[in-house]
């Protein structure tokens, strides 16, 4: 690597491209680099205001009055979930969590991602029911009363919908904000009753291998999840970040299982069916599987396999100049823990570590952090997961490989953005 | 202890008054308490509806349609923060926390507590700005845009108000429900500049100990802050719970120096003056200081003290029936982490360790649970945290022995809830 290479801060290098140590985020950094000045993309589409401090108008009198329930400034109201529905019945479709415009790994309750299949009910929860059926000793009916009654546990987890980055089978980049196309997916506290615990109280019978869930929307949305993992640490949720579930996540109830994808985690549960083999729904045959190459189809890939992305800097982003900047994003995996997340800047030539937003937590989004020098030339990031089971995020061609062009949901492959000489950062396959 | 005493499930029995192995969450219960039924305290004023499956009107026509940004329920209207404000300056007092309708560990955003001065700024972010300055070697100008270029850092902590529970020094116990008498503590996952970032970039000057730090409210509120803690491990907080901080929470950013009480976390920042010694605003001298027995006050008790209540049951709600309930409560200390929950239901005479939600991080609150079989007797419920420095939550007595009846701030002693035969919760000094 030349001395004029994009790389102003080498004795800090852990890869090319200018990716400097993690370590820099705990203090000083030395040479070169240290006369580097901090750097963020911003908007392409705005501005970056400067000036002098003056007695602002807000501080010349009474401000506003306390309220019963906050709600975001009215200057961050193009912070919202992008919906995109199907016109021809508008309650199925998305809402897109706007990842880009998010820090941290917690989803403000009003910002979870959304997919319904015929709209939000409008559940009174002291009319709503849950029955425990089929093969078990003792059926139940539960009213949300009953169930608030029952011993709860918390689990900070992601849950990701099965057709989340679907974009990325397209044989054309889509050029988005990275929550428009990657944010099927979001992260809350939930808290609820252990399934193994109504479960055991309904007498579950041991030949019972699989539960039909059943939703409370128009839809009767069902799937069919394996009896070991709701005994293992399933949960019926009641409450997410800590309030009672709202109704767009399945008010006044949900399922969540745990590193398990999207469609598992029924919301607006009104039952459980104990049998012995799954169901065979639509949505586990007609959809959420993945065509293979020989043409037969993967069926119940329900752990969500590990993938992450960079969510700053990211399409629809600039790099303002050269400069120092922090690559942030998230990864999560369903299958074990997140060990470690590398970035490159050379489109996965040359890979460095990042730093991990402490704690990391199972089946949890985890924020990753990684320094950057750039210089100037065109690059292309990308991030890359590695979990503690060793599974390690697959490139695009790997992927495809793997199952089909022709499938469609499932896609986790290393995402890359690509960075011109101006600064202009685009979606790329590299 | 007799076999006809309030203790139906001896043989898990951990505690007098019925509290049990906190390890019957892990599995079924045996023995005789095998056979009890999981209760729940229900609100004084509502019903346990039952009644059989159907289906329900919301199923038979589409749901309503996807949202920008969600809101709860119009069912849970009723959990809201509760506004109490000074009648001649409605802009200056604070909203409660509803710590009793909440669960898990996170509070959502639209229910954190608020304390305001003079009311809410309705602040523009483009022309918001923080100066730094006093004794460093470089003052430093910083626009919004400016500081969301920096490195950030995520930590998951508790707030809390220095006149939190302040009810507790009344001679007679305050009745009411827990969130509103307590509730002036919340906990976000809160993301931002580490402060030694900024600090280090303006050259603070070896000899500037502390930090006036002022809000851009009409008040502007100010108080002093150790440089030191700044350094360790503050930050500028632009993010709360994943998305932008809103109005009331300092939008567009605030201070959050973990384990310190409120006061110091000034939202709206607007200026840090580098200085030798604490500038003694109002707020840090006639206000959250401590009068002690000799008449001199306690000035500067700035780090949280190990603090825990009990959730559920409390106050305003009732014990429906004798039988098996889940005591849940929330332990916080800005001193250590959370090493252990005891919780009694005698009044003190014997405790039991309660389970901890995990994860138990540094500075945030932690979520306990305890099983206890409620025989149908009188019972005085008590929670008492010893975090991992060894400090233990105090006694009502030794508190006020320690300090003075005439205290205002800071008050962290043990919590006492009655329990009577028909199952009422009132607030009890015990």
């Amino acid at each position: 690597m030349s001395k004029d290479d994009h790389d102003p801060a080498g004795e800090a290098r852990v890869a090319g491209g200018g990716l400097l140590d993690r370590r820099i985020f705990l203090g000083a950094l030395g040479g070169a680099a240290g006369a580097l000045v901090w750097q963020r993309p911003v908007w392409a589409d705005t501005g970056n205001p400067a000036g002098p401090p003056e007695t602002p108008p807000w501080m010349l009198g009474p401000g506003k009055p306390f309220s019963n329930y906050g709600q975001p400034s009215p200057y961050e109201n193009k912070v919202i979930r992008w919906i995109t529905v199907n016109s021809a019945v508008p309650g199925n479709g998305i809402s897109w969590c706007p990842l880009h415009d998010l820090e941290g790994t917690i989803t403000p309750n009003g910002l979870h991602y959304e997919r319904h299949h015929d709209g939000v009910p409008a559940i009174d929860p002291k009319q709503h029911r849950l029955l425990v059926h089929g093969m078990v000793g003792k059926p139940l009916i539960f009213a949300v009363e009953n169930l608030l009654r029952y011993p709860m546990e918390s689990r900070t987890v992601f849950i990701e919908c099965g057709g989340n980055s679907n974009a990325g089978w397209n044989p054309e980049p889509i050029q988005s904000r990275v929550g428009y196309f990657h944010g099927l997916v979001s992260c809350s506290e939930w808290t609820g009753v252990p399934l193994a615990t109504l479960l055991r109280e309904a007498g579950i019978e041991s030949g019972a291998r699989w539960l039909l869930a059943e939703g409370a929307d128009a839809s009767a949305f069902s799937i069919s999840i394996p009896v070991a993992k709701a005994m293992e640490d399933g949960i019926l949720a009641l409450y997410q970040n800590g309030e009672r579930i709202r109704p767009e996540n399945g008010y006044p109830m949900r399922l969540v299982l745990p590193g398990f994808e999207g469609t598992t985690h029924v919301k607006w549960l009104r039952r459980l069916k104990a049998v012995a083999s799954p169901v065979m729904t639509r949505d586990e045959t007609s959809k959420y599987t993945d065509l293979l190459k020989n043409g037969k189809a993967r069926q119940f890939a329900l752990v969500i396999e590990p993938k992450s992305l960079i969510t700053a800097p990211s399409p629809g982003m600039k790099l303002p100049a050269p400069g120092l900047y922090q690559i942030t994003g998230l990864a999560w995996s369903g299958q074990a823990k997140v060990a470690k997340v590398d970035v490159s800047a050379d489109g996965g030539k040359t890979w460095g570590a990042a730093a991990l937003q402490e704690p990391v937590l199972p089946n949890c989004f985890t924020r990753f952090r990684m320094p950057w020098a750039w210089g100037g030339k065109e690059a292309v990031l990308q991030s890359r997961i590695t979990d503690e089971a060793g599974n390690v995020q697959p490139t695009r061609a790997a992927l495809i490989a793997a199952r089909s062009p022709n499938d469609y949901f499932h896609y986790n492959a290393i995402v890359s953005w690509s960075v011109s000489r101006d600064g202009t950062i685009a979606h790329v396959y590299a």
